[in-house]
């Protein structure tokens, strides 16, 4: 038993270190600096345990955190998710791997934080994997011979029973353990976020909707496809260019293939001329065909991917490299940003392609260490190059970790069950993530608009064409629901934008699950309502753990505080919605529900089921065919929901570069009042100009639909 | 580079230590005895690389082993493999998993042993996590740029290149490597067997049908239903209680419930009387109601599973508890063996009930070590048990590891995959396992007669209607086919017992892929023959890793020398069968093929694929309801196949002791010769007097069919 040498390091954040720590960690590696004053504004409390209660064990090769749990508990986060929300009861094994298909905790993004429903949360800065036994592992002393059951006869038995600690395998080096303050667990998360620097502001065009093109594609035929778009009437910001624009990939060169882009510039400025942002795809394994090959050999690890180096990007000189190439023969030419693919690979899965574990790299980081890592270096390699063009990007990542709150990359993985894409929404928003829910292609149409619809409401609106060449139009029987809905998109700009410059801020996530608005109690307040309404007994501690399958309402979220969102995969016309308390409306219906409950709502396939808060005030714009550039202003309507009076914010800037961090830009509070005449008032009151982007300003009161 | 301190361990085997290896490793804990004398007899030859291209690299946590590989050998073994019989091109991470659905190498027996196709093995003898690396890594120096393709526009590009050595990772406390000599597969995989003390004998009824009933069944419908396979004149010898037996399971009392077992030992005997044995189903964790648990409590685990106790095995105090409470309860009263259930969990899958790998035991073993080992401990304390009454056993285990060849246990899973459970049979023959595709349930008929025909030709022909409650007559439109096949297997019971005595004598499996009998040469040779007929051009090396699917052959396997297996699943009616040199017969068909090709043969639902080669001379019983008892006599019928002279052989002993070990046994040749009239003459040759399970002999010589 270790004594523990406890620290505050940040407001509302203690730390105690194991052993002695490696000196690169995610942390370390992102070098992100606390938001210190934003995270004063937070309540300072502690956990819901002493302290003291956390026991640390040296078991060699190891060491064993353990840290106490009640009985119902409910423990979030550990990363991107896809197969469960609540983890409570599950091994953890937080490794990086490129096809998490099985319930381990292998992940995308295995970051080592876990969230208590009590308002804490618990962190490990490592480079390494971490196992988290999250109250998945009984110690026989624990062992409470009244919950033994005999399976023969009691139909309440379960595999896993109720362990009242979790444990944390911390790797051989140490490291540092983080305790996060609550007292809710959104304060948990916010503070985690602004731990980590902040949340991500991305460019105004990020929030457009995206198109990737089939890979071999000339530059030709990328310029047609775009005009398509604009035909079509179909908004679009952002055309994604696969694996074929380079001269070689799997290896890759990061050269463009002269025989599909002859003029590489002149392609870029002919998409910009038409409103269309260019994002490269891309991989870390180098091929010797590429001009960089030579000088990143010896900065490279010791096995080869695909034939390619693996560089070590822990060590200056390769990122210059990496960097100085992608500057002149991308960024340069007008390139807004990249997807980051394969740097996520296992060597356990199906797949033996990746560097292995035993790896040796320069820095005297292995395999495991630099695959933990690697994803996260690329982002920050990235978002470093376009900020020193002070240019913002905005990009796709396979892979992630601690301290990526900041960066301005939303997740994606080459699995594709809907549910699980819908659960990835709620997942990444517990650990500082985003992620997209792509649409490549569908069974049918109907498959084909539930995923549209969901992709609408996430952080990166894209459809990813690259293997089966499908457009937003490719089922026309549902093509005018399909571009009703990338105009919503659009018009709701301004509100995502603000919740995504609250996401900064405050740290609190624009894409959100339910645990974030709504206490344990309340979510089993509105369940016991609907038990007792269907005749059920309900006991609240036997409901967590006994027969009765427990919903996580991990297929349900919040979009900024006035929207939730409750999506419909194919085959489905209904579906139950836990509505938290408060008046709601359907807000493309206008139905008018009262929260605090579950209710079951039907729905057609044109449309998704969302619904917004009485008193909501929403800013929104026109839906043009892409995000309007720096210095082009638009009307701006702002709309009032329910009958009672309430408020909202609109956030601008340039919407493209870092000018914001100099106080270019403002928050305006979008006031409605009721009169005394029982009419409704509204008021945008905030820095002496009108935000810049916008022209006029229109009020919508009191509506119960958009 | 560490240097190498090599020494000969037995005749063909080299070992050499890396660091300081653990007292506790399979090879220990097993205590087997190499069988010198028999190994003497197999040629004595070096694997096919000098010794010194083996590098040993120290990386501090662990070590990495690197063994040459040439482009296009194959690799097989690395235990019981489901999913792939060559890993070749493989990360096999070779950790005990309940529940191994992904092709990461985890198993229910993670044999660190591969072979080589060219005629050598390696072995790590380590009760630890091994992770074998089957020429899936390539360092940076050996990337060959011709090798280097572009996915852009290389059709024959692949994930895995052509990597040209093994990277073992050793754990941390170091392991005996051992490297074993050919000069064919063969003769390497006997090898392994002999050094780990020979193969399996089973006792004769161990051969016969064997149905576990559903888990709550009472005394008096187990009698019930086991009349009924009288009845039904459905052979059957072994009768498999699961769960229900236990006054608790999960975890487990080994004690009988009264309620469903009040008289235990009539009811054996009652059985018995019939000709049935019965085998328990028992697994690890003790519950605190088992007269047990008080004094296995200080020699258990620190963890619970099911809030049972995880006993440590490893020590004799705890062995002798548990071996006695066994002996009182169960054996003495006549149970034949047992079904060695959950002892296999891995903390990574989806049910996390596993003690976990930082468990710690009292004789200092680890989870992670404890786990790796546990099956073998139960699959030794049983044997001991069994040996110590002069009995043999024969039963279930979910979990075994290297030297497990001579232990009489056939693993199993409750996976249920068709084609992946023959290619079960396949696979473990590699690594000195036994592996039974036991039949549950049944999409339809027709998956019900397919799956029954393939169990059928297994090392255990078992019906578990544990959970479902079929019965062989359950799909009455083929209760014929089942019953045929039934009997069969009881005809063909001399010529199995005579394989099983082939495994322990010389070490060649009864069951075995075809690797087994067909050199890498002689399989390109069919495959080629079949290309050119099919007009296609291959190129060995390109077939070997370029675009061609290559067949590994994995679903079929020979059943001793003489008989080929080629079963068919569910939907299919032809296949292609690959044939080894020389004339062959389908053994029902009476068609004439020619072998050393692959041909396409057409079968209808009551028939399974089984060819016998010509000359073979085959040793047949009647089909009775169950195998003779010790003492009964039986006729013995001599079938001889096809038109030229050719041997068998027939041994015997009495079936269900080990006297045999004191040589109470016989092996007798069953020599056909060609006439110059050219009819041909059959006789049985060896010590004075017939087989004694035998009362007369008669011979059907010159026979296309059964």
């Amino acid at each position: 038993m270790q004594t523990m040498n406890w620290q505050q390091t940040a407001p509302g954040v203690w730390k105690f270190t194991i052993g002695d720590p490696q000196d690169i960690t995610p942390l370390s590696v992102m070098g992100t600096i606390p938001r210190t004053e934003e995270m004063q504004q937070l309540p300072q409390v502690e956990p819901p345990f002493p302290r003291d209660s956390i026991e640390i064990e040296d078991l060699g090769d190891y060491c064993m955190v353990s840290i106490p749990l009640n009985r119902t508990e409910k423990l979030y986060g550990t990363g991107l998710q896809l197969l469960r929300m609540n983890q409570r009861g599950r091994n953890r094994y937080l490794r990086v791997n490129s096809d998490p298909k099985q319930d381990t905790g292998e992940t995308h993004a295995p970051v080592p934080f876990y969230i208590s429903d009590l308002g804490y949360g618990v962190l490990v800065d490592t480079s390494r994997i971490v196992t988290m036994y999250c109250g998945s592992t009984m110690r026989q002393t624990e062992a409470l011979n009244e919950d033994i059951r005999d399976r023969n006869t009691d139909k309440g038995w379960k595999a896993t029973m109720v362990a009242t600690r979790v444990e944390i395998k911390i790797p051989r080096e140490g490291a540092d353990v983080y305790l996060f303050g609550g007292p809710t667990l959104s304060d948990v998360v916010a503070r985690y976020n602004l731990f980590c620097g902040g949340g991500t502001l991305p460019p105004k065009w990020g929030l457009g909707f995206w198109h990737r093109v089939p890979t071999l594609y000339t530059d030709g035929q990328v310029l047609e496809e775009a005009e398509q778009f604009r035909q079509h009437d179909m908004p679009c910001d952002v055309i994604g260019l696969e694996p074929g624009w380079h001269s070689q990939s799997y290896p890759v060169s990061y050269e463009w293939e002269k025989s599909r882009f002859p003029e590489p510039e002149q392609f870029v400025k002919a998409l910009d001329q038409k409103g269309f942002r260019v994002n490269l795809w891309e991989h870390p394994y180098v091929t010797p065909k590429s001009e960089l090959y030579e000088q990143l050999k010896p900065l490279s690890g010791s096995h080869s991917v695909w034939g390619g180096l693996a560089p070590d990007y822990s060590l200056p000189e390769a990122v210059e490299l990496y960097t100085k190439q992608h500057e002149e023969q991308h960024v340069h030419i007008g390139v807004s940003g990249y997807k980051l693919d394969e740097c996520d690979g296992s060597d356990l899965t199906n797949n033996s392609w990746m560097f292995p574990g035993h790896a040796q790299f320069p820095s005297g980081l292995d395999g495991e260490q630099m695959r933990q890592m690697y994803g996260l270096m690329f982002q920050k390699m990235t978002t470093d190059l376009f900020r020193s063009q002070n240019r913002r990007t905005y990009g796709l990542v396979r892979a992630s970790n601690t301290g990526a709150s900041s960066m301005p990359y939303v997740l994606y993985s080459d699995l594709y069950d809907h549910k699980q894409f819908i659960r990835g929404i709620c997942s990444a928003s517990f650990s500082g993530l985003l992620w997209t829910p792509e649409v490549r292609r569908a069974r049918n149409a109907e498959d084909w608009v539930r995923r549209m619809q969901t992709v609408i409401f996430s952080p990166l609106a894209m459809l990813n064409a690259w293997g089966d060449g499908t457009k937003p139009w490719s089922f026309p029987e549902v093509e005018d629901t399909v571009r009703h809905y990338i105009k919503l998109r659009m018009r709701l700009l301004p509100y995502l934008y603000t919740a995504f410059a609250t996401y900064r801020e405050k740290g609190i996530p624009p894409f959100r699950a339910m645990p974030f608005v709504m206490t344990p109690s309340e979510i089993v307040a509105a369940e016991v309502l609907q038990a007792e309404a269907a005749e059920q007994t309900l006991n609240t501690t036997d409901g967590a753990y006994g027969k009765r399958k427990v919903r996580e309402w991990d297929d349900q979220y919040m979009v900024g505080d006035a929207l939730l969102v409750a999506p419909l995969v194919e085959g489905e016309y209904e579906r139950e919605v836990l509505l938290p308390s408060g008046v709601w409306y359907g807000l493309e219906s206008g139905v008018r529900y009262t929260g605090g409950s579950i209710i079951r709502i039907h729905c057609d396939l044109e449309h998704i089921p969302v619904f917004v808060k009485s008193g909501s005030v929403i800013p929104m714009m026109p839906a043009l065919s892409h995000v309007p550039r720096q210095g082009t202003q638009v009307p701006l309507e702002i709309i009032h929901f329910g009958d009672e009076a309430g408020e909202g914010y609109v956030y601008d800037d340039d919407g493209e570069t870092f000018d914001y961090e100099a106080g270019v830009c403002g928050v305006w509070q979008a006031k409605v009042t009721k009169q005394t005449d029982g009419s409704y008032k509204g008021q945008l009151t905030g820095p002496p100009n009108m935000p810049q982007a916008y022209s006029t300003v229109t009020w919508r009161l009191a509506q119960t639909r958009l």
